[in-house]
């Protein structure tokens, strides 16, 4: 849950017009960016659907930004800054002074500012040419996860630091070099006119109780802020379940999970109380699902019965999926990882879950089941911040973008990954919220990014008329899973009914392990992630729980 | 602060007498204990100094437990099946009916209770006869932490894990024999006549929202639950300053200067603020201020100037101390420590503190200290739980024992490790709070209780004037502390005022790193200490900000 903050900030006042950050304006929208910014098919469709809005932050002082310069806020905490200026101009809602980097100077390199750092934002970022640009990243997390090896974190078969990337690593100019930077923030809105993006510092362990704003000021602006699970807005599924999106959310379903094992063993435990810590219940059964469930069911297998043998024959594991599991892959393996899951002792099951109470799940149908630990993968869906931006979305609430990931109607604004879909007037499909879909996405718009720059695009409004080239097209290479102990599904289709190589065993298990090693950013951390596979194996999983 | 609450419970009922978990109680200590089980000089001062104290939980149902078994709780939420005890005999205080272990019967192993999961429990665990023994460990914490390596681990040198050994890797009869348990519980008293401690289980992290409460009974019990941070009643240590003591401690030192390094970076900044978030001031000059110290310098001069090179000139490190860093050790090494640190920044600086704030400290003489990071080290005194046992303590309030180790006056109770100390009585010393002190009673302890199972001694009471051999002789093997990079000290000297070898520099520091390898509880993480030095060697330290 990366932003969960996002469309929130205590900029807004009671009894003030502003009801949202980003918003439609019509003083200004003169039609200018929409007039002659697209030289492509995307052009017309952009015209005729009249999708000249434009984005601003409502409080934003007007006062013109010639020379790049850090700005020094009035006082630290800035709410009682920002109320004392609001007093001073109460008729006025445009006239907050936010501290922050200003807009680049003509002698200055341009400024790219990339919103996130999952996958999409993380290969952009690696590939810009720090000669031609300076780079801001922006995120409530310094570091990208290699989400594929997430779920096996959860029990301790890869260790959480094994599959974290600080983005400095990545992009070593956001440390070193003297205008980029990275911050750790949260963007609460932004100005597309004014081209500036508006931040909350982190503060204390992800509360904001000393909120700091800032802006920043951009050439070319990238949104790479992903999505956030969807929960069907069921009745307790924020409180009472885990995700499986980030790194601390393994470490707290490790924790849970210790947690529960050891609390079973105490004496005088009631039998269904001690079942009921036991129990362990994933809902969804996509690729996340089953790889978590066959990470548990080999952990139990294995540690479990080592090291918890007082209860070991009371842990369950129970996969609940509405409809089939892993349903894009091919039906063979659809097949073989049924068997495989079920001969591992996790207990498949169809339905539909209707609410969730803090030690038990209810369906559809009434089935009722108590459980210790409760994991939601059920997919991802829009962001707070993205349903807050008043731009043309892509069927499924996604920023809608064009064919080279431009946010059509205004200038400079590129989304991709996760939060960003193909608008239904391009003719293309949203694609699958997937790390090959976002990767390939960053080094599509690198390039392109890249490319505007050294065609003295690069600063703010300057890329209007440009060729954009080829655009972006997207070919599936295929999916991998693995369901537990040295045993994984390869599926080499291009789509979901097309012929190809399928794959499910060992030698897939094999290709998978080495495929993902070798998609491991850093060399420190493919030695780790060796060094974690190898003491597994060796030792065991380590059962300490900390924190 | 693995005891934080220990002596409150939820068995204390508004308007009931009962004032205090462990209290004296006229209506038993007939004297029968302290009459005979001492064939040693104890006896003596024993029988003179009327030591005949006995320690009960007060609301214990007195029914006999002839029987071993698990009994099972009325309800899980044990508070409410206490009322409804309580409600049925209200003139009775004593008839709360616990689940939990009952004493071992005639022909079952006799039981050792360890309290704690420190260097002392576990190296009595590690050695205890798994024959003659069965083993109930209760600790809130399921691992022992490498405690001289754990300064390392704040700013990433080493990994967490690398330093948390599991307790049932230590001693694999907890987890896998099937009358031995360990229990992620607190103990909140002790009825030292029926021989029970009770329990009161760990819930969801370290919240007790839930709490269950149950009992062990115990053949010999072994004390070792540590010692805590003082704070000499300092305003506002507790609630701004970070310990060093475990883990979780480590962690949030880690997470705190990681934030603060890019919380400096947010544009807009006054240099001031921006100042005080990179000022990190370490209180006590003992070997863990000193090598954290050390550590954070190292990280400064290596990682901040390459990774947090927009901030690295504001990062400042202030060591204070009241009297003389590394008071213990030899003159010579104490001033190469002074010249070292120095030379890397670190400001030394005298001073006492009066008073923290949440972000400056103030001390004696008025000085004022904003500071971003504040790390309190000034040693460690008793625990809530320690204080709160009604036993003679030894000076400095632990609790008292005698050569072999024995609490005087109770049966079948050891207490060692930073918990206890020698009775003025005994003529000894109090050792000091070191991990060579709680690891060779340890071994002592085992060796001990072994011996006295053999004799079958093993069973409650059973050990009354067995003899008990030579007692405890402590021999100080000298001390180590790094530096900083490449650099440490080592004085083996035997005491403060004895002749012997101590070096300082480059040759120190491999002896101090192949010292504590060797030290290492586990292969695992030997393996992973050596690959964590290597990487940090070659890639420097991670710095994902995780959680």
């Amino acid at each position: 849950m990366a932003w969960p903050r996002i469309a929130r900030s205590s900029l807004i006042q009671p009894g003030r017009t502003i009801t949202s950050y980003i918003r439609k304006t019509s003083t200004v929208g003169d039609g200018a960016p929409a007039g002659d910014c697209y030289s492509t098919p995307i052009r017309n469709f952009t015209a005729t659907t009249n999708l000249m809005q434009h984005c601003r932050l409502g409080m934003i002082n007007q006062t013109s930004f010639g020379s790049r310069g850090i700005r020094v806020a009035p006082q630290y905490q800035f709410p009682s800054a920002a109320d004392r200026i609001l007093e001073d101009s109460d008729s006025e809602n445009e006239n907050v002074r936010l501290p922050g980097l200003e807009a680049t100077g003509p002698n200055e390199k341009s400024r790219v500012v990339v919103l996130g750092t999952g996958w999409a934002a993380c290969r952009l970022l690696k590939g810009l040419d720090t000669n031609i640009y300076d780079a801001v990243c922006i995120s409530p997390r310094n570091h990208m996860v290699f989400t594929p090896l997430l779920a096996s974190t959860c029990v301790g078969t890869l260790e959480f630091r094994s599959v974290a990337e600080p983005v400095t690593q990545i992009q070593s100019a956001l440390a070193t070099s003297p205008n980029s930077y990275f911050y750790l923030a949260s963007c609460t809105g932004i100005d597309v006119e004014k081209h500036e993006v508006i931040c909350e510092a982190v503060s204390k362990d992800g509360q904001t109780n000393e909120p700091y704003q800032f802006k920043v000021s951009y050439d070319k602006l990238v949104i790479a802020t992903g999505a956030e699970p969807v929960t069907f807005n069921i009745k307790g599924v924020k409180e009472n379940a885990f995700f499986l999106r980030e790194v601390t959310h393994a470490q707290e379903i490790r924790r849970k999970i210790l947690l529960n094992l050891m609390l079973a063993e105490n004496p005088g435990l009631p039998e269904e109380e001690r079942k009921r810590l036991l129990h362990c219940v994933v809902i969804g059964g996509g690729p996340t699902g089953v790889e978590f469930s066959g990470e548990l069911s080999d952990f139990i297998q294995r540690d479990v019965h080592e090291r918890f043998s007082h209860v070991k024959d009371d842990v369950k594991v129970t996969l609940i999926e509405a409809n089939e599991i892993l349903s894009s892959f091919d039906v063979g393996l659809r097949e073989y990882a049924t068997r495989h899951l079920t001969k591992n002792g996790v207990q498949l099951m169809r339905g539909i879950v209707k609410e969730v109470h803090d030690k038990k799940i209810v369906l559809n149908d009434g089935t009722e089941l108590p459980y210790g630990l409760l994991v939601w993968s059920t997919g991802v869906g829009p962001s707070q911040l993205v349903k807050s931006f008043d731009v043309p979305k892509s069927p499924g609430g996604r920023i809608g973008v064009d064919e080279w990931l431009r946010v059509p109607s205004v200038d400079d604004v590129y989304a991709l990954g996760d939060c960003a879909g193909f608008l239904e007037q391009t003719g293309k499909p949203v694609l699958p919220a997937l790390a090959q879909v976002a990767e390939r996405q960053g080094k599509f718009l690198v390039e392109l990014i890249n490319r505007i720059g050294k065609e003295n695009g690069g600063k703010a409004f300057h890329s209007r008329g440009m060729p954009m080239g080829e655009p972006f097209v997207y070919k599936h290479l295929g999916s991998m899973a693995s369901v537990g102990r040295f045993k994984a599904l390869v599926d080499l289709r291009e789509s979901k009914d097309a012929k190809g190589i399928s794959h499910a065993g060992f030698i897939s298990w094999l290709i998978w392990r080495s495929a993902y090693l070798t998609r491991v950013v850093s060399w420190r951390n493919r030695i780790y992630v060796v060094v974690n596979w190898a003491t597994t194996m060796v030792f065991g999983r380590d059962n300490s729980r900390i924190g």
